[in-house]
């Protein structure tokens, strides 16, 4: 990676913090705990990869700042209401996220629940007030966040992944399950970050699916490989949890070291897929690095 | 009520099932579970006020009955949500719904928390593929909606009703919270449903807004005051509960006949809320009697 990809990065990460504040109402705003709770949950770090791959896809087609912001803003609130509702007690009862207390932790289980309700809601609120997009554009993107949120997308991945505890899945079962999981939204963020940019036709859908099917599996490939060889301060997050959960993962499935191949194989996919865009795809190709190069 | 409300409810009630079946993915599409929980959350009764109140509003300005179907399901979709998650043991740790076991206990704790989160992404997602309306009255009604379901909408009141347990509320406090628990999305079926026919001028939207908020108190008003006078076999639901969970209740500020009385005043505003819509208006007229007279 460039150093200005990491300038380029720490840039986007730190508007879309100030972004998404300004898209929250205040913590004093009525009701005072709800909205504290939801900055809590949403504002203070991480590492805001679908911000990232919005902004980078939105330069593929030089999409408008507004519209990126609110597209970026969009996703990571349905990937941060996930979150909470994931780490609660019904589900993995994860009590570290990002280094702090998770939020039925910091504050209680039925805050966790409205937080996580209410920030799916405000996802929908922000990318329908993106002004200065087309309408016709701004429903269809709209339409498409649904669906990659739902029972189709993210909601059904999670649901496979309840099912699927101390099941023992082949490669292929699992890899369905991740690209619903968490390959619904990353791919959801790759288009909707270039349908800010304009309608896509049929060979650019194509394209940007090929390469966000590639990131989306290389993501969990590389986050099984963390959970198992990173330790709980580098990951912000309990190492070791899938596999003491009796999860299934790429490590249990596949082995160590051919997950490492195969996460530096998705890599070389996402390349391959962007070629049709030429210099426009530097920052998707960048973060396609990123994902398999991480350390936490 | 006119023997014609009778049919024409009916008539709507049944096509919601419908309509609403199909607007859903199968029992049988993957992940399984999770569908067919969905659809025990959202199909098979309930009076289904909220599409009612969509249907009644479209037709003070003809819209079309597609976009009305959608926006009736998608409201209630975002209702039938907040029950499940509402129902469940970090809330109200409900055990009965529409005389049925509520989802958590049909299947389990996190089973409803996917199921409501599946089915608000189902809203957002129904509506956004309603094809008949011109994009930007589309646009404004999937914000519109977004804002009612959040944290400034029926979130915001659920949060505000949690905080209030044990608390003596005045009746503008309750009034406040209900217009945010049940108002802001009875609020929107009634304006959805007239946007669904056409855009609305200031003082359109106005004697909606009067409307909405006089049968909203009135619902909440007749709920205590069933709550505290039918018992559990009738409403369908545990009766007594929110005198039992201590939670302050319309009889409990002002007692039981003069709640009833405010419900009756809470009508006949809405009836004048109505006037300047002539005879297109008769159905919701009609909607507020049925609200304030039921049973259960």
């Amino acid at each position: 990676m460039s150093a200005s990809f990491n300038d380029w990065m720490k840039t986007i990460q730190a508007g879309m913090e100030a972004d998404m504040s300004a898209y929250l109402p205040a913590a004093e705003v009525v009701p005072a705990k709800l909205h504290e709770a939801m900055r809590y949950a949403l504002l203070g770090g991480g590492k805001r990869v679908r911000p990232l791959l919005v902004y980078a896809a939105g330069a593929l087609f030089g999409a408008d700042a507004q519209a990126l912001s609110r597209a970026a803003a969009a996703v990571e609130m349905i990937h941060a209401y996930s979150l909470v509702h994931d780490d609660m007690p019904c589900m993995d009862d994860d009590d570290l996220r990002r280094g702090k207390p998770t939020v039925h932790v910091a504050y209680d289980e039925a805050t966790a629940l409205l937080v996580g309700d209410a920030l799916q809601s405000q996802a929908f609120s922000v990318l329908g007030e993106a002004a200065t997009l087309p309408a016709e554009r701004q429903v269809a993107m709209l339409a498409l966040l649904a669906q990659a949120a739902g029972s189709s997308g993210m909601c059904g991945g999670q649901a496979i992944d309840l099912d699927s505890v101390g099941l023992s899945l082949t490669q292929a079962q699992l890899e369905r399950m991740h690209q619903l999981k968490t390959g619904a939204l990353l791919r959801a963020s790759v288009v909707l970050g270039a349908m800010a940019g304009k309608a896509l036709d049929g060979a650019e859908l194509k394209a940007l699916d090929d390469y966000s099917r590639a990131i989306g599996l290389a993501f969990q490939v590389v986050d099984d490989v963390l959970d198992a060889t990173a330790d709980s301060a580098t990951l912000g997050k309990t190492a070791g949890k899938d596999a003491a959960d009796n999860k299934p993962t790429y490590v249990s499935i596949l082995g160590l070291e051919p997950s490492i191949a195969l996460a530096e194989q998705l890599r070389r996919d996402a390349h391959a897929a962007l070629a049709p865009f030429g210099e426009s795809a530097l920052r998707l190709r960048e973060i396609a690095d990123l994902i398999v190069q991480r350390k936490a």
